[in-house]
């Protein structure tokens, strides 16, 4: 008899608000009979749309606020106006206090970074959150991070990346032994940036139990060649949103293209299941969801626009990554990482930042 | 009346040598009939393959040398062995002297780069050279740089390069004022690197006469929302490669999805024209050759692994850029730069770098 996973939702996130996110819930709770909702927002908007999903409604509790976080806050507009009652913090707060396990907000990504800080803190043992991404591959999935909660990044950092990566690799791909790598450029000679040289070096010698591949370029991301790509939040960033980019791109090229002749046209529907195929690989509402690694809580950040199915998508990670204890996995690789003489990287790191 | 275009080529470079570089010089020749040839290389596998085409044979001239870099050298290794011998500083020199308009080697990127500056020099007023890459776009083709001549990088080199590759644009492009963009990221606040914000001060304040955009994200590339990207060559290089990766697992996905059913593969028939479409716009060979820029001389490189067709379009690029006085338009942009006050830019940075 497992534990239920109870979800705490920021209702108003998003471009869309509680119109996606509580039919979005719904879709995850038929999914998962298992889980359990406390949404956070406008109950006037939140109530009638839980009642067209009853069974979504048996297991919803709804908290009311009038304050959200608008899509185009800075942070510290958000903090401002938001800290301890707009929904985004509330449903923070309900996994600070013990009242649910995770939290989902489509909400904008820079003021749900910086709330996550204020409100839940770091780990012990992490200097900073990453946002780690789940990026399609031909070998199935893989993770990235960071894709851009903070920019700039040292040697230690990339390493507890690194191990925080590999922790959501294990719970949410299932592999015991996930390979990581480090993102680099392969000019000869050069190779690279100091900063991710000397994290090859550590990660390299063997003091902290990973499987270490080595160094990948940009194109290794698609291929699979490892199941953890690590990189520093502005790199990783560029990444993400140049391959978004260049998979529409050629959507775009192969719909022009069917457009051009009724023999294509035709060919188009006999391929359908070709391009399902295609569609399904590539779908990024079934890849919604980033996931802030390193708080002291479990954050998913679902895109801003999309969709009940994109929404699902995002909450259905979260189920799955506390059903395989991410949070644990993290401490404990985090255990090994600090046992194996990272302390004295970070004093010295703190060192230079006061 | 115009005069002719003289390419010297490195025949040894690339993983084919002269099997792939002789017939690419043939095709280029045949669309470029005022075009002529200097080959340096080992005249005894060069001389039989010219002669399965005397209407190259009759305008080029081969220049003998035992002396080749290899595609592994590191760029230390290349200088020390090659230097003044091998056939890449051999085709370099030719345009020293005056003797070629440009080069085109298919040789080691980092090779290529460090003989390049030893040989040609920087032009006067460039601090960095930048290696530019043309990049299929949905508007048409755009122009990335740098894409990792070199690493790290200031707001001053940014600027440099968004004044290379503007002159670029135009002289590729046949765009008057060609619009330019500083690749950045979309964290609220942050808004991206010190350096990155400080060059989109400079060039927003309008003392350089560019087009200039402002900053734009991964996916922007390739909508072609500007004509020429600028960015650090670390951050250039992992964009490129993850859009290459990117496209080749899209093509990959394609292929298995047709490979299903008949149904998909008679489909796959009766769609051709729009996988065609795909495939030309996508086809790396198209878009082969990046260029080097900031050098005393035109330099083109083309793809290691290419074959006869990319290999001629690497050369076609040289000649159209050559044809349309690509050194003088950057030449002049420089002047332009120089002029408005970045001289004093480049003292600091000197003194930084003492």
């Amino acid at each position: 008899m497992v534990s239920p996973i109870r979800i705490s939702i920021d209702a108003m996130g998003g471009d869309f608000g509680p119109s996606v996110v509580v039919p979005g819930c719904a879709i995850a709770r038929e999914r998962y009979p298992d889980s359990s909702y406390l949404f956070f927002g406008d109950e006037a908007l939140i109530r009638p749309l839980l009642e067209q999903h009853p069974e979504l409604a048996a297991v919803s509790e709804v908290q009311h606020t009038d304050v959200a976080v608008r899509m185009d806050d800075k942070p510290s507009q958000a903090l401002r106006h938001g800290r301890r009652r707009s929904s985004m913090w509330m449903a923070l707060d309900a996994v600070k206090s013990g009242r649910a396990d995770l939290t989902v907000s489509a909400g904008n990504t820079g003021a749900l970074m910086a709330m996550s800080k204020l409100c839940l803190r770091m780990m012990p043992g992490v200097e900073r959150p990453a946002l780690a991404a789940i990026w399609p591959t031909l070998r199935g999935e893989g993770i990235v991070l960071d894709v851009g909660a903070t920019i700039g990044s040292d040697a230690e950092q990339l390493i507890g990346f690194a191990v925080m990566g590999e922790a959501m690799a294990r719970a949410l791909l299932g592999i015991e032994r996930p390979t990581v790598g480090l993102l680099n450029i392969g000019v000869e000679e050069v190779k690279g940036l100091e900063y991710i040289r000397a994290a090859g070096q550590i990660l390299r010698d063997g003091s902290i139990p990973i499987d270490y591949y080595g160094f990948i370029e940009g194109d290794d991301i698609g291929k699979g060649t490892v199941d953890v790509v690590v990189c520093e939040g502005f790199t990783g960033n560029i990444a993400l949103k140049t391959a978004e980019g260049t998979a529409k791109q050629i959507a775009q090229y192969l719909r022009e293209g069917m457009r051009r002749s009724l023999l294509s046209r035709l060919g188009f529907l006999f391929a359908k299941a070709a391009f399902d195929t295609l569609r399904e690989k590539m779908d990024p509402r079934k890849s919604n969801g980033g996931v802030f690694l390193g708080l002291g809580g479990m954050v998913i950040k679902s895109h801003g626009g999309t969709d009940a199915e994109g929404y699902a998508a995002a909450v259905s990670l979260g189920y799955h990554l506390s059903r395989n204890n991410l949070m644990e996995k993290i401490a404990e690789g985090l255990g090994h990482y600090n046992r194996d003489g990272a302390d004295a990287g970070q004093e010295t790191t703190e060192v230079v930042n006061s």
